[in-house]
């Protein structure tokens, strides 16, 4: 009891808006952790769930924001941040926003936060529920904004899942958020195509499953050029396989799904791009360009 | 001397057609590794570069092809090789080839080569020409088709790069080759969204490019878990991130892409094939049911 009592007044105590699948499993590592943890959500029979492993159950946000000084914001979505904190008096408090936004709705929070006497930190989760607490799974958020309340906090933070700092601008947690799920998905419309083109042969998924993975994962270290020739501007720069021969290329991977019998919705469009750079940048370039392609409709 | 003639007695001699980049690069590994290789290439100045390094030199295709049992071809495209061995002898003859092509093209051609008396192997080769030779690179070749040709001959395929037999169907090759090639090319198109949201952005490339090449390393291994779903049927099963609240929080990427000027031309077809699946299918399903998209049209 005495050891307990001693551990829990040294920790930031902690209030959490929203009890998801996500808000739940953050709470859990900060109750595991020893922090006090006030909780509060929309649907109460979620937050008083949490009461008998030591959470603190607010009747309302604003009691739950008066708690404590450091305020984590797990709820559903930008709108919802409106309705639960309407009126509610932020002043003086540290606002941890971990709703998935768009960079510009995070800029608008960090404004919002501030004209209303609070510092804030957005954070952009790359995780699962189920990674968080697990330290081994790899999860981490992305935080930006207020390096001072990210410095301050930045333990209490790093309980449920690492910890990076990205920037004071409010919107790069977003941005980067985004930019790491965009890719994601990706990946998975070119694994989606790949299976699709065995689907209908003697060919079980389970083989090809982990061919696609490590030849993914030799591929995905591409990056790194891609990352050189953008700052460089040269993209040429020790390219191995040039665009015009994979542009020529196309065409074997374009029939090929034509026979099997799947649509080429989600490998095309790059093609289109690579084609279209080609047209305006030399076959000698690597993939770059297309990053100026998307940018320049 | 005595030691160079006893190895070179010992190993399998191979006529090599076709030396582009990658031809070059075979032969040369064949070359260090002892093995007599006779070479013919369309333009005769790429093959007597490579006779100071030991090959011998054929004025014809059939000239090279009468030289040895074993003939891979590593030609432009298919068309090249009906030009090179129109009329050519091949009874009795191990052909392997190593071109790029669809799987309805290695069936006709093993076909054609079975008319001519000859075994066949098709090969897809999943590495670029600075990875041959270079067991640490990881470059590796699909193999189909004669399985007795490929049991006798693994040795001297598996100098240039690994060798892994997919199947007697010789179109299998290709399928792989195609199947992997796609993925990565969605990967590639996932990635070039990702730096043109950060482009007009005071972030470095350089330091999106570790972020990038981790995440999408640790995503890779979902490729697991779609194929047990293809396998069993149930594509609800340990789905950690259910295809609703996927589709949900689609409109954020594409705010984002909006809200950055980049086209989101290389994710959004994904989303809507997620989005068609959901119509169909449960929201409690992964994102597998997007394979089954791909094959309705």
């Amino acid at each position: 009891m005495t050891q307990n009592a001693v551990d829990t007044a040294e920790k930031t105590p902690v209030t959490l808006l929203g009890l998801g699948a996500m808000g739940t499993a953050l709470a859990r590592t900060w109750l595991a952790a020893g922090h006090p943890l006030t909780v509060w959500n929309r649907t109460a029979a979620r937050a008083e769930a949490l009461a008998p492993e030591g959470a603190t159950v607010a009747r309302t946000a604003a009691d739950a924001v008066a708690a404590n000084s450091l305020i984590v914001v797990c709820l559903l979505d930008d709108s919802s941040v409106d309705e639960a904190l309407a009126g509610v008096d932020l002043t003086g408090k540290d606002v941890v926003n971990l709703i998935t936004s768009t960079p510009e709705q995070a800029r608008a929070r960090a404004v919002w936060a501030r004209e209303r006497g609070a510092r804030y930190l957005d954070g952009g989760i790359m995780a699962i529920p189920t990674m968080i607490g697990v330290p081994e799974a790899g999860g981490y958020v992305f935080y930006s904004g207020s390096q001072d309340l990210y410095e301050e906090h930045r333990e209490v933070l790093s309980v449920p899942a690492g910890a990076t700092f990205v920037g004071a601008d409010a919107g790069f947690a977003a941005l980067h958020d985004v930019a790491l799920l965009s890719a994601m998905y990706g990946m998975f419309g070119g694994i989606a195509h790949a299976f699709a083109l065995i689907r209908k042969e003697d060919i079980d998924p389970a083989s090809l499953a982990p061919l696609l993975a490590d030849w993914l994962g030799a591929m995905a270290p591409s990056v790194h050029q891609t990352a050189q020739h953008l700052n460089s501007g040269d993209y040429t720069a020790d390219v191995d396989s040039n665009l015009a021969m994979q542009v020529a290329s196309t065409h074997t991977l374009l029939d090929t799904a034509a026979q099997q019998g799947v649509s080429p919705e989600l490998i095309a469009p790059y093609f289109a791009l690579m084609r279209r750079r080609l047209d305006v940048g030399s076959g000698e370039e690597g993939t770059t360009g297309v990053v100026d392609e998307l940018l320049a409709g």
